[in-house]
This record gives structure tokens, C-alpha cells and sequence, in this order.
């Protein structure tokens, strides 16, 4: 039998500790790992062709499941390749386990063909490192699932032949069961001891109590805190259900000593608004508490931590006491109602036309992922807001490389209308996000189309300058309609009011894509024109 | 002046050391590069937005002009797409500088946007890292220049704000002059002193010398040895005019004692042909030398190095003193002559169709770059063959990912036609290749689509197993036309005899793609065919 020693029960033992998807982009010297995968009988594979969308295809799974999922691939740049989404999965705190086949050790730095330093692929940004060889392996779901959770790299030298003989079987394929080990991990490992004697203290003490949560999965575990007059604040990515427009709030500057609370409270990870760092860090608190099970390192974004709680949200909302404060400062009603007017006449710009789209899908059953890098931003901004729609974003390092492939990822595992917003840039780049089987009926994809990166025509400083079009923008003629095409992916496009139907494209029977196309000078004006409103 | 301090003396310095080629993709982190590079005079700009193709355009050019390129992105996981690029020059030994600007110091580790750990982003894949803060960083391309040449990260952590006064004018703009620092110093450091007695001497004792050329540029260099009698074999990616069809001929293993060697001397990078190694690395010569200015430790591919001499190709050829063999065993007359007779019968599949492409291309002032992994095959099976024709492949890491980029980034900096010749699999993988506005008008891209990755089909063991559909080929039934036409590139597609034009396809007026359409099982089939007729 010439099937490569150790393979099969590398890839139960990770079967046994609940891991159960995979995806497998082709190679040769991958193949062995390929058919333990396949033939295992417990996993659920995919095969994507194009690494770089296929990690971020994975992360999306893993985002839905909270598990990790493999992602597979051959020897040399394939698995340089799964860098962004790696580290993506670092930074977001997502599972993975990163297959590489390699060739021998003996091999490497002999001019031999797909051989690269595999060691070590992705440096700081996996948790660990696992040699096939000379490692235990079996330590990688667990590593992975241990917080923070994120992505560990097992290498895997294969030598020659890579494939067994016709009619090969597995042992252990016949022999099937899955124990819990991954979800009894999750539900233990973070419920740590709290000193709560201490932090209720502080609570009960405090007078003003600000709450923010950054990017969190979908909860109303925060709910409770407005019958106590505690403002709980959070961008789209949030997911808390917060209705306080924090965002706009704090444009009026002048508000910012009134704001500023005794005790800030953060949840859950990242903000994409800069206005709340700004305001923390120039109006700090006297104490500041970071909830989060094991941050990696001690981190300050808003430059004012004074304490980190080692536990997840739900065991601290559950274990702290809480007690009615009359700070009623972060009342946002006024916002609301510049809001209303502002929406009441709208015009053919992004800003009113992500508000639109908003409103339409939180009417729905689904789940939105929202790309970087100026999507991610008018969700906050709109006056309808995601409250029961799950809400999704690439928040880690923010980039625009995989958004498109996370929403398809994702999509294979939720019966939910399952819906990218993303601009033309950020679609554009992953467009190969779209080159695989795996495009299911409840995908569904919104590219707003400024014609290029119109985030940069918003930026004070970049919008001047000579070299915006060319070097920024990077204006381009591009539409999605023929990637939607080759995809077999229903194309919708709207250019004004009377060709858009949100509705129709949302009940379309299969997969669809809606273009928006707007004017990038259009939309920067237009958001000057609303940002303004909140200013004074 | 709020410029951030610096940056202009970097990019100028780049510049007089000669670098004067910037990729630069759209950011807001860099922009002060953009605006340094873009405004300096001396630099021709590109705006590239995926980095991924970025980074191998990059590469295209720096394969051209023989100096290092400068590829520029903004923070996070851009620096991440530029690694495929990176680990392909690394391996290719092509030089390049990468810029990567960064957050200040203290933002990293705490959950900002785009942050990431830069430092030393490539790891062992970059020659030298240089920290814009601490390092100096002059010296970044003479570093990339010297032998082995390479890659070098400069990181450039920019604090806000990015953007210059309005008419801000570079300082260094207005005196341009450009010292010839690379060139000098390329003509001087490899011409290392040899001890040619030495070697001379074992030339002339040697009875049968063998010569084998791995991947290298354009040359006339080993002509001469023909007089002599010493046989030169390479694949098409060694440039050396060398007509012997080494691989075929040593598919008739019988055959191996007899051309057995017993000076072996090595010229350029890697070879293709997986059996020229499997025989010299059984069939070992009593020497065998690698002539390598300064190769990455020792790489020893044919398992029989005995000496490296430091000097490159030219200067050894220079030095060394040949005398007249009587050895020659390696005479492919009766390969050629099956050659012919299987090509005078043509059938629709790729063997043929690689051979009459590689015939007419070659009676074309062109360029070609062959693309991973079945065509930069296929193309050592021909009995055409490019003699004048350059030939180009990324064989430093062997993938797939970059292959057409490269070649649009070649394309820039060549008046003959570029030819990229590449499957479907890696044409689709890199079609973000064609979403920028650098098409040149002699950019000609051949994709033989057989409808998925077609390789594995031709491997023993791979060829019958159940998953091949699935999980080896990936069946896509992608064709090129719709990309092609969101790229304003003309397209072709041939399916049969009748519809193949060559010449009207490379006689086009514009830029130009042709498909040409054939059947996987077919194409297995026939070179299984071919293949038997050497065996024996």
C-alpha cells in the first residue's frame, strides 16, 4: 500500500474532534490529502480553484459554524496564496486549519519545482506551527478553537507516489462517529473566574456608564442594559442592536465633554468608526474595561484600558449586576429626526441608496456581508438599520481581498437570504470568488459601481489632489455584469429609480447580482451635503 | 509642510541608484509614496488596484529592464498579495522593491484597520527587510541587485495626515539626473575571479562532456560548443537555441547508461523536465559544476554537484578553454525523425496545436511567456521549437497565480509582440491580469481551454482516480471570451481546423486573445501516444 503513512489518521483525528468541512483546491503533491478528505466520509468538501478566494471561502464557513474548517492546498505559492485570508482569520478570531503539502525537507532550496520555505508560512499571524513529522498534530482544532481563536498551519512533506491503488479504501471510513470535543471546548474554556465582587462595585458606583461593542456575532445579550439607562453603542458590525447613531452623534465635537462617560465598558472586537476612538482618547474615562476571554496582547484602541476581564460577553452580562444611572446624554433623537428629514427627499447617490437597500432586507430573512472598504462604512451612517439581519464584515485587517468569497462561504451554510454588499472594486478583485460550484440559490450580490475607489473622493486631502483619478480612484469601466454571466448568476442593474426593484432581485429564484450605478462625484457630494447636518 | 518626513529623499534615492519603473496600488496609507513616486519626474507610474497581479506586472517589467522595480501598496493584507510575486522573484532571482507602508508602530496589535505585522512580511522569501524608522535604506537595490538578485520589503510605518497642501511640489523634482549606480555595478559583481586553470584542465581531459542550461535569458552564449562536439541540452526556458529533444530522448530509459557523462557543467536556474534529473541523478558524472555568481546555498537538483564556480554564465563561457570531443551519443536525429512523421499527421488536441503555435510564433518578432504547469510542458514536446524567440516562465516557485500578469507587465517594455501562452485554469486564476488600463496593443494571450486543469489527466495514478473530475480538474466550463471582452481585448476561439487563424490572430491591430477549445480526454490520449513511440 503505498498511500503516504500517517495521512488518514492525521485527517480523522481531526474528523473525531469535530472538524467537519473542507476545502481542497487541486494539486498534485495536495492529492493524498485530497482523497483522506474525500474519502473519510465525514467531511464536506469543496474544490475551489483559486487559493486566495478559497481560504476566504473557508473563513466564511467557519464564521457560520464556529468551527474550524480546513483549507487544503499543493506545495510552493498555492498556500502564499491563503495569506490574506489567514490572517484575516488571525485577526477576526476565526478557526482554521491550513493544510500545505510540502515536498521533503531535503528538497527545499534545490531549484525543485512549487518549493518555497513552508515553515512557518504565515509567521505571527497563525496561532501555531505543526511539523507532520515531528509534531503532534492532533493539538491543532483545539489550538485553533482556544482564544482567541484563529487559524493554525500543519505542514504536511509527502514524497512521491500520491496516489493509492484503483479501488483503495480507507480504514476508517466505515467506521464513522464525531464526538462534541470542539463544542464542550467552546462552552468551557471561556467561562473563566470573574472577580465580580470588584466590577459590580464600579458599576453600582459609576454614574456614567457607556457601553460600546464592536464587532461581535449576532446577540441581544445587551438589551437589557436600556431599561438601567445605559447606552449601548455599536456600528453595523456590532450586531448588538443599537438604534444610538453614535457616529453622527459625535460629529458635533462641541457635544463631546457632555459624552464623556466615568466608566466605558467594550465588547466583542474592532470599530470601523474613527470619530469614537477619537472621542475616547481625548475624553478619557476613569476606567475603561475590555471584555474579551484572551486578547492577544493588551489592546488599546481607544488609549484609555485600564482593566481586561478575561471572560466572553455572555458570562460577564450574566455574572454583573446592574443598577439604574439617569446619564441620559447619548440620546440620539436629535439625529434621528435630521436623519428623517435628510432621507424624506432622497436622490440617485450611494448614501440614500444604502439606505434603501437596508431597508428592504432587514424586511427579510437574511444575513448581510458587508465589504470594505466604503460599504462597511455607509451602514453606519443610514437611517434604517440591520437589527434582526446577522451582520457580517471583514474587520480583521479591513481589506478588500476576500469579501466577496466570505459571503459565498458563508452562504453554503445558512437557509437565510445570504447578501454581499460590496463595491465595484472590492468585487472586481475577488471576482474569482465566483469561479467554483458552489453558488447557491440564497446568494445574493449588491455591487454599488462609483467607477472605481470612490471612498478616496470622501477623504479631506485626497480629494483634491491632481492624482485622485489615476492613482486612487483608479476609475474603471468595469461592470459585473459579465462575471455574473460566466457564473450563471442572474444580472440585474439599475441607473435610476425606475429601474430599481429591490424586491423583485431579493425573491429571484436563484442566485442574482444588482448593479448600482452611481456618480462618485455625486455621492461625495451628497454625503458632504448629510455629513454636515451633524457638524453643529 | 505637512509631507511626511523622508519619503521624498527614499524615492529619490531609488532613483539615482536607477530604479525608475513604480507599480503602485491605490491606497490611502501610501498615498505620500504615490505623491513621491508619482511627482518625482523620474519614475513611469502604473495604478494597479488587485496587488496580486500587481506584484507579478511588477515582475514582467523587472524581467525587461534587468533593474529593480519598485511595487508600492498600502497597509494590512495588500503587502499579503504581493507575496506570490515576491516568492516568484525570490526563487526566480529577479530583483524587485517592495513597499509597504504601515501604521505607525505603537497601532499595531491594537485591533486598528489595515494592521497587521509587516515587519519582515515575506520572511526568509525577502533578501533584506528594511525598516524605513531604523534602517538605512539606501542600500535596498544594490541588495536587490546582487547576486543571487531578489526581492527587498522596505516598511514605511506614515502617520496621518497623508495628504500634501494643495500645488505641493517635490523638492528633488526640478534637478533629475540619473547615475547608472545598477548597471555598473551588474556588469562588475559577477565577474568573480575563477581558477580557470583548474577547470580548463578537467575540460580537456574529460571524454564526453554533457552541458545542461536551465531556466535563463536570451543567449547565443553556448553556439560555439557545437564545434566541439559537446552536446547542450535545455528546455525552452533556457534560451540557448539547443535543438536536441533531451526529454524525449531520455524516455528510452535503456538508453541512460550511454549518455552518461563524465564532466557535467551546469549553467542558469532550473530545469522543467523532471527526467533530465531522475537520470543524472542516477547516472552520475565523475564531476559535475554549477556556474552561479552566488547561488542561495547549494542547490543541488541533480543530487551529483561537485563544485559551484562563482561567476555568471558569460564570463565562464569567456574563460573557459574547449577542445574537440569525439562523444556523441546525445544525437536526437532519430527522435526528430519520429517527430516528424507523428506531427505530419495532426489531430484537434494540444500537442499538435502547441506545435503549430509554437511554428508560427516563431517566424513572428515575438516574446512568449509560458505559463505553469501544463503548457510551459508541453511546449518541450514540440518539434517546432523557439530558437529566436524569448522565452519566459515563472519558475521560481512554478505557480500558477501570476503567469498572465507577468507577461501584460513584460508587455510594457517590449516592441515585439508578448505572447502569453496559458491554460484555462491559469488564465482564469490571474484574470485580474486584464483589469487595468495597461493593454498594450502587442499583448497576444493564447488560452488552451480544456475545460479545467487538464495535467492530472496525463499523470499515472491521477488519471483513474474517481475524484479527477471533481477535485484534480476542477471541470470549469468558463471560457475566456466574456474577460477578454470586459478588457477591450479582441477575442478568437477556435474548435476545429477551420476556425484556427494564427496569423490574422497575430496580425491583429490591438491586443488580441485567442481560445483555442479542446478535449481533455482527447488531448491525454494522444500524448500517451506520443510518449510510447520514444519509450522503446
Amino acid at each position: 500500500m503505498a498511500f503516504p503513512k500517517g495521512i488518514i489518521e492525521l485527517v480523522d483525528s481531526l474528523y473525531q474532534q469535530g472538524v467537519n468541512e473542507a476545502v481542497i483546491c487541486p494539486g498534485s503533491r495536495n492529492a493524498p490529502l485530497m482523497i483522506a478528505l474525500t474519502r473519510h466520509g465525514g467531511f464536506k468538501c469543496y474544490s475551489i480553484a483559486d487559493e486566495r478566494s478559497a481560504g476566504f471561502f473557508g473563513l466564511g464557513i467557519a464564521l457560520k459554524t464556529g468551527r474550524p474548517v480546513v483549507i487544503c492546498c499543493t506545495s510552493g505559492s498555492a498556500g502564499l496564496n491563503f495569506a490574506p485570508a489567514v490572517v484575516e482569520a488571525f485577526f477576526q478570531e476565526v478557526p482554521l486549519i491550513v493544510l500545505t503539502a510540502d515536498r521533503p525537507k531535503e528538497w527545499i532550496g534545490q531549484w525543485d519545482g512549487q518549493t518555497i520555505y513552508q515553515e512557518n508560512l504565515f509567521g505571527k499571524h497563525a496561532k501555531a506551527f505543526f511539523d507532520f513529522e515531528t509534531d503532534d498534530c492532533s493539538a491543532a482544532p483545539l489550538t485553533a478553537m482556544a482564544e482567541p481563536k484563529g487559524p493554525v498551519q500543519i505542514n504536511v512533506p509527502i514524497s512521491e507516489p500520491f496516489y493509492p491503488e484503483p479501488g483503495f479504501i480507507l480504514e476508517n471510513s466505515s467506521a464513522i462517529f464525531q464526538n462534541e470535543t470542539l463544542a464542550k471546548h467552546k462552552a468551557q474554556s471561556t467561562k473563566n473566574k470573574v472577580d465580580f465582587a470588584y466590577f459590580n462595585q464600579a458599576i453600582a458606583s459609576a454614574e456614567k456608564i457607556l457601553v460600546t461593542v464592536g464587532q461581535m456575532e449576532h446577540n441581544s445579550i445587551f438589551e437589557t442594559l436600556s431599561a438601567y439607562g445605559i447606552p449601548v453603542i455599536g456600528d453595523a458590525t456590532s450586531n448588538c442592536g443599537s438604534t444610538i447613531g453614535h457616529d453622527l452623534l459625535l460629529a458635533d465635537e462641541s457635544m463631546w465633554p457632555v459624552l464623556q462617560p466615568d466608566l466605558h465598558i467594550h465588547f466583542g472586537k474592532s470599530f470601523v468608526s474613527k470619530r469614537i476612538k477619537q472621542f475616547l482618547r481625548t475624553h478619557k474615562p476613569k476606567q475603561s474595561w475590555l471584555i474579551h476571554p484572551n486578547p492577544i496582547g493588551r489592546p488599546d484602541p481607544f488609549l484609555c484600558l485600564t482593566h481586561v476581564v478575561n471572560t466572553d460577553s455572555n458570562s460577564f452580562m450574566e455574572g454583573a449586576e446592574w443598577s439604574s444611572k439617569t446619564w441620559n446624554s447619548w440620546n440620539s433623537a436629535k439625529i434621528d429626526s435630521k436623519q428623517t428629514e435628510f432621507f424624506a427627499n432622497p436622490s440617485w447617490t450611494e448614501l440614500h441608496l444604502y439606505n434603501q437597500v437596508t431597508e428592504a432586507i432587514e424586511q427579510k430573512e437574511a444575513e448581510v456581508h458587508i465589504a470594505n472598504s466604503l460599504a462597511v462604512r455607509y451602514i453606519n451612517w443610514t437611517l434604517a438599520k440591520f437589527i434582526k439581519t446577522e451582520v457580517y464584515s471583514n474587520r480583521g485587517t479591513s481589506g478588500i481581498d476576500g469579501c466577496l468569497s466570505t459571503a459565498v462561504g458563508a452562504a453554503q451554510k445558512t437557509d437565510k437570504l445570504c447578501i454581499s454588499i460590496i463595491g465595484d472594486v472590492a468585487f472586481q478583485y475577488d471576482r474569482n470568488a465566483l469561479w467554483n460550484h458552489y453558488i447557491p440559490a440564497n446568494l445574493r450580490i449588491i455591487v454599488f459601481n462609483n467607477g472605481g475607489g470612490g471612498i478616496f473622493r470622501n477623504l479631506d486631502g485626497a480629494k483634491d489632489l491632481p492624482e485622485l483619478d489615476e492613482f486612487m480612484e483608479t476609475r474603471q469601466g468595469f461592470t459585473a455584469e459579465n462575471t455574473a454571466k460566466d457564473a450563471g448568476i442572474n444580472y440585474f442593474s439599475a441607473s435610476n429609480p425606475s429601474e430599481l426593484d429591490l424586491n423583485a432581485f431579493l425573491h429571484n429564484q436563484g442566485p442574482a447580482l444588482l448593479e448600482i450605478h452611481t456618480n462618485s462625484i455625486e455621492n461625495a457630494a451628497e454625503l458632504r451635503k448629510y455629513m454636515a447636518l451633524f457638524k453643529a
